[in-house]
């Protein structure tokens, strides 16, 4: 796996790019790492949860009286046991939040939290579940956008009009709103194409997938404080999250981070939290709260599903001269689709002078969709390059060539405003073209597909720490959970920025009250927000300790200099301290020494990624066969690159299987039809092949070490990239996903029958 | 219960001196705090300890082969599975150290580890225990000063000789070394002197007698790190302890502080910690042990047993003229009884311009000495203030007008070397004189007793974290376990620094990974030092947020000024900035506001004591009744006077347990023969009456706040108030601790056959 090094300067780092073992490993493999549903606490409760079996439904009423009596039952809490955040004045985020957690008045999907258990056993709980009698008045629901946009459509939010539509609408609507990107002029744009092509998509929802399923402990304080245990991607957003659902201040919530098995977005969201922090207050009683498979496909968020139209117009050149989008994102129950996303970064690799994107956030009676690495973004790209490929085939260009034609670059406009500062996406084409894999002949029923994407990466808050600890060695911790090896990445950029074995370095994630406020491990920020806070942090420590070695030698702080870990003194006259020297001498010199940096991140890199993908389709059951896949991907600067890979082939492996296999299958009634990964086919190690990596590093001039981030762009090419594949193989293109065999079937029966498969 | 306030400019604070419920006070009274033994982990296995049933003998062999069969066992260790530290090339202390935690070829005291075994449940690891063959060589013994100096007497440390003695001894001792306080002509001063007292006297080892014993779990990952929790006085010194024994650095190993049921001193020492996270290395499991109340008795520190003589001499009107002292201190097995501490404290009181003051450290059968507040002061101080109080008897003098007359002030020379700075010992003489209790009228068979002492408290290191959280409201972290209720006292100094209400400081104790290092909650330093960490971290904060509100306001941070938890401008064009209000714009200033603090702290405050007992002596059983007790001593500044006050009844009440009942009784054999609560007995509620006590405020121009740390010098007094009380109730000096009925009739009935009953 190559690393394409861009700076013509090397840095000459010692430590960052190179691949130590990550401290998070050995916990991991021999089973010691403690996730969200290790923790067990004397007196600790266990919670089971009454969700709704109905995809809309108004509660006429509950009762708990039964329940309440049966073996083991120590609390049960419904809607009524959670405060009016509508009385106390919260706005329109935190209402939905919190109803979202547990149903009020009606329940608006399959899944809807209705109460809550608390009892000595996980069985009495469930036995306590299932004697809370429920009456619901069904009601019809939407599950699609266009049932959802339908004149006729049941309305889930009463009272809901459009926004950001003119004029003002008079009727109620499950559309929240509308976002539009607009340049140029898009009938000269058209008009000046020679090749126009336009064509709608649809996507499913697709769950991310993530192995460990939610689980909550939270131990209420009888003077108002609630302590939480939970594995996610941000436990001072579960904090606040958390406070606002129980009506207390985020001070008044501690909440301490577990291992993490997988969030990829998903883990941004409270679900449990809420329930057993009130169960635990009922009780009196540490409460914990686990879901099963089932539970996390039903109450917890997917991705949208989406229908999308895209209408391109090219010269027989390939200079792209128009693009036109209709996107139509379902947001689950609750607004909040990422559909301003997709609009901002769909056609970000391409330098369009005329578009026009209308996206449309639509609610639909089916869970509140989560954040799904890039989120938005693949489902948008996956039409876009669609279309793109399409047009490639139809002027006969290479599509590397036709993309290298229109590519952005440093100081070009983006669609959604800015003009890019030095970006890698040309970089990431040219490494696909010039690797051998773009070059191997393609057999019998083979196709090859490119495809590429943009993800602006996120900033945000950060915080860390770092303690000199009287060995020498130092201890840096952050706030940010470990998703995909930053702890390994923080530890590098520590050791750099001292000038010391990593091994000295011990990274750690601190709860809520041990560390600064720190934003979510998402939007691929931690590498580079936390990792600025770190290094500053360390250079922090680095002054401290240049001026203790100073007074130690009696001499002005300008006579000396950090070499390698060590003071030296500039004029040699004395032997240099080290660290370890220093740290035992901490009591002469002032004490001892720790430093803590925060910041919002300055200079955020946006990432490009480039991918080619080869299919083999089988004509007799249209199983799709990925056989081999190349990512290149502008990381900006890989600290550690073995993970830095393994993004990249994570957001690779999830896009094929969105692309191929996973959806959410809805029976008529609205409830899900297949909620265990038995039904729910993700991809598994035997569907695919080695995902080749390129690493290529542009380094971001706004960091100290060049980083970007690289957590979500590599899952926005996949979709589109074995669409085009597939498309090569069988000269179908197929515009809905998944490409499941079926699906592929019916378009080859179709092309057959003398249709193009679509 | 009185604050007499000293400092004539009244400092108008607002939350310093007030009495806020406790932070920490809810969870302990709902049983929902976590001490030692409350923590839990997946797969936990339970440890038992197999302890020397000899006082001295030769480990011969130690044969584990059965007991590694038997149920449930996964991990037996001896002394052969810990590193050798004399290869590795340790010092004396580590080595005693390690040795302490599990003997290796001999056994030093009844009660000394020899093994300890990891099982599924603590029956399976009792049993376990049990069934370990060791074959002993029982060796002579020695129990007591007299006994360890005799010139035949058994040698625990073969090849040791007596340190800072001249000339240099040429054969093996028992003793460790001699300290040696010296000042003035000795000769000149006793004859000066109108009246001589000399009197020899001797005190048990007593145990701190907290109430939660020794637990400690530890989890050992496979990378070589260990997580152990456990209560203790200091979780960084646990660390660094652990480590020495384990034969790691510091840096892999993480302490998280439990909360503490008592320490006094005791829980200063490693004696599990260790031993659980061997077995956890062994097993790969965690592993837990907890002692019971035996093990607490013969295994761990109980202060020091002495024998002491002291000669003073005075002149008919008051002047004490010279002082002489031989003081020997037992050390338990190894090393390192507090004898110093004892000659440097006992006469701090009195300006003696003439003394000699010889201390020795000795060895002998019985567990390592531990610290017990304001270690080995109190016995020394009831032999000087025995002698004092027999003088001011003979001379016809008031008790306090003598200490008066020769009462220490600013600026005059203490014993061991340094000019006092401001101190407060005569003010504590003056409120006990003009304290209404000292007049009441005493009646048959009772009497009253004066006593001084004297504590210099200690400085060193501390660190602090404060963060401003999202609502506006601070979380302030220390690593000086709370002992005394020193959260509530950092939540007020914190409260003060920012001008806010101290229910919206959140105070807390981080562990050794998430603040900055901290040496132990002991020597009175925790309020005085950590404190200092814990303002200079606020004020750190209050200036990042006056830049933060210029910031805002496009304004000099010279034109803005920090008034009552806000920021204003000078010039009123703008509405002040509350913290809340910052820390919503964070993100636009910055990012998240944290600070970190660490240092050596500055000023250190000596403390003194002066307390007055009324006691009545039943001349039928010798039962030594308290009938009222009042203290008085400087605390600088009280910041919650209530834990202050708790601080100074705490010591008398350790005191009187001390004079009146609590001492280790040993068998001929070198056992202990009342190792429960039931034989050694501890003051009850029943036994005492309301301690009254008098707050001193002088403050201490050292720190900011004026603290001068209160924890230990309130047991300096009490062994000589109580025996000089009984003195005057009966006539009869008693000179050996402690008074426990028998010892007391004995003098009686001594006193009636003609003798002064001493």
């Amino acid at each position: 796996m190559a690393i394409i090094e861009q700076d013509t300067t090397n840095p000459g780092f010692k430590w960052i790019g190179t691949r130590p073992i990550r401290p998070d490993g050995y916990e991991k493999v021999t089973g010691k790492a403690r996730f969200g549903a290790d923790m067990m606490l004397p007196g600790q409760l266990e919670g089971a949860v009454l969700r709704s079996p109905h995809a809309h439904a108004r509660i006429v009423s509950i009762d708990t009286s039964e329940a309440e009596t049966m073996p083991g039952v120590k609390a049960i809490v419904t809607g009524a046991d959670f405060p009016d955040l509508a009385e106390a004045g919260a706005g329109a985020a935190d209402l939905d939040l919190a109803v979202n957690v547990i149903a009020r008045d009606k329940v608006l999907y399959e899944g809807h939290v209705v109460a809550a258990v608390a009892a000595d056993t996980r069985k009495q709980a469930q036995a306590a579940i299932k004697a809370i009698k429920v009456n619901y008045e069904v009601l019809p629901h939407v599950l699609t956008v266009d049932e959802a946009m339908a004149s006729d459509a049941p309305i889930l939010h009463p009272g809901t009009r459009t926004k950001n539509v003119e004029p003002a609408p008079e009727a109620d609507s499950n559309v929240i709103s509308r976002v539009v990107q607009q340049l140029g002029d898009l009938d000269a744009g058209f008009a000046a194409a020679d090749v126009v092509v336009e064509r709608t998509f649809t996507t499913k929802p697709v769950h991310q997938g993530y192995i460990e399923p939610h689980a909550a402990v939270a131990d209420a304080m009888p003077n108002g404080r609630v302590h939480v245990w939970c594995s996610s991607q941000g436990h001072f957003a579960m904090r606040t999250m958390t406070a606002t659902v129980l009506g207390c201040d985020p001070t008044r919530i501690k909440v301490t981070p577990a291992e993490i098995g997988g969030g990829f977005g998903g883990k941004l969201s409270i679900y449990l939290e809420p329930l057993a922090g009130r169960l635990s207050q009922k009780s009196g009683r540490p409460v914990r709260i686990v879901m099963n498979r089932d539970e996390v496909f039903k109450g917890t968020g997917p991705a949208s599903g989406t229908k999308i139209t895209v209408k391109i117009g090219a010269t027989n050149d390939g200079k792209l001269t128009a693009c036109q989008s209709w996107l139509g994102y379902e947001a689950g129950a609750f607004a909040g689709s990422p559909v301003g996303a997709a609009t901002m970064t769909m056609i970000a690799p391409y330098q369009f002078e005329n578009l026009l994107l209308e996206g449309y956030d639509v609610v639909v009676n089916k869970p509140k969709v989560a954040a799904y690495r890039a989120p938005g973004a693949p489902m948008a790209a996956f039409a876009v390059e669609s279309v793109i490929d399409e047009i490639a085939q139809k002027i006969g260009m290479d599509p590397i060539e036709l993309r290298l034609k229109n590519a952005s670059v440093e100081g070009s406009q983006a669609a959604y405003g800015p003009k890019f500062p030095k970006i890698g996406y040309v970089e990431t084409l040219e490494a696909i073209k010039n690797h051998p894999n773009y070059q191997i002949p393609l057999g019998p029923n083979q196709g090859r597909g490119v495809a590429s994407g943009f993800w602006f990466n996120a900033g945000m808050n950060s915080s860390a720490t770092v303690h000199l600890n009287e060995d020498g060695n130092v201890t840096v911790i952050v706030g940010s959970p470990d998703i995909g090896g930053s702890r390994a990445s923080m530890a590098l950029m520590a050791a750099e920025t001292f000038g010391i074995d990593v091994a000295r370095v011990q990274p750690l994630v601190g709860d809520t009250e041990t560390v600064g406020f720190n934003d979510v491990t998402g939007g691929s920020r931690t590498t580079l927000a936390t990792g600025q806070a770190v290094t500053e942090a360390c250079e922090k420590v680095k002054v401290d300790l240049m001026a203790r070695a100073a007074k130690t030698w009696n001499c002005d702080v300008a006579d000396v200099e950090w070499v390698d870990g060590q003071v030296q003194k500039l004029d040699g006259s004395e032997p240099p301290l080290s660290m370890a020297k220093l740290a035992r001498g901490w009591g002469r010199t002032g004490g001892p020494v720790s430093a803590t940096a925060s910041l919002n991140a300055r200079g955020v890199g946006s990432a490009f990624s480039t991918q080619v993908c080869d299919v083999e389709v089988d004509p007799e059951t249209g199983i799709v066969r990925v056989l081999r896949y190349l990512t290149a991907q502008d990381a900006g600067r890989a600290i550690h690159p073995s993970y830095v890979e393994g993004q990249f082939q994570g957001g690779v492996v999830q896009g094929i299987g969105w692309a191929l296999n996973e959806e959410y299958v809805h029976t008529a009634e609205g409830t899900m039809d297949n909620p265990s990964f038995l039904d729910y086919r993700i991809p598994v190690a035997s569907d695919l092949p080695m995902i080749d990596t390129i690493i290529v590093e542009v380094p971001n001039p706004g960091h100290p070490w060049g980083v970007r981030g690289v957590g979500e762009v590599g899952i926005v090419p996949p979709l589109a990239a074995v669409a085009n594949a597939v498309s090569n193989a069988t000269g179908c293109r197929l515009t809905d996903l998944p490409m499941s065999p079926m699906r592929v079937l019916d378009a080859l029966n179709q092309k057959s029958n003398g249709g193009n498969g679509h």
